[in-house]
């Protein structure tokens, strides 16, 4: 088991229904994504954001664990979120402090396991 | 239709087998990075990069596309990379270009179509 330390859980959420207003809000969204590493003990070290024109909105987090990154189509009330995290539990802490702000209508979300050791995996299966 | 903008194919791939002194090479995998995503007519907007002590790297890279990611474990030939894009069927020759100079001897990927509208889902199972 000791190559463990590489095994990561992605959750990729695809939120709907969100607020126009806050999709398209940049200052609001960083705060969001800080808010939600914060809140799930994650350590940012870098971040960075581009906004879109006419709508539209990229945020990226480095996190020590990883990243989150957000994708927004005001126009569809539409967000794609990601929270990569190694090695630890906290992403779903992450994505339900952004379900909390963001407030989707729907949520189609997804849970990938990430650098399973061959010999785990072989061990799993046997 | 009106809502296929926003959907997307996010590939992520974890790489085995790898080199360390690749995987621990700030720069290299930077130059590698914008490599894939130039090769696969990305335009990079943003960048964010750490190096991790005593070894290990994370580098993001903002596309107007949305985001490519790495994650390396030099010490374990691990690397966890991520290519999302929107609209697009650009994803997989950045993957391919990765595999060419990181030269993995095992790849376990998957791809994620995002931003699929509800209306398009339910014509689809229909």
């Amino acid at each position: 088991m000791q190559d463990f330390d590489t095994v990561g859980a992605h959750v990729l959420a695809d939120f709907w229904g969100c607020q126009f207003e806050k999709l398209d809000d940049e200052q609001l969204l960083m705060d969001y994504l800080r808010q939600a590493a914060k809140n799930a003990q994650m350590t940012v070290l870098g971040e960075e954001s581009y906004k879109f024109s006419p709508q539209g909105f990229t945020g990226l987090l480095l996190l020590s664990e990883s990243h989150i990154s957000i994708h927004t189509y005001p126009e569809h009330g539409y967000a794609a979120i990601d929270v990569f995290t190694c090695g630890g539990g906290k992403t779903q802490k992450a994505i339900d402090f952004l379900k909390e702000v963001l407030q989707p209508s729907r949520v189609n979300q997804m849970v990938v396991r990430r650098g399973i050791p061959e010999s785990v995996e072989t061990s799993l299966s046997a």
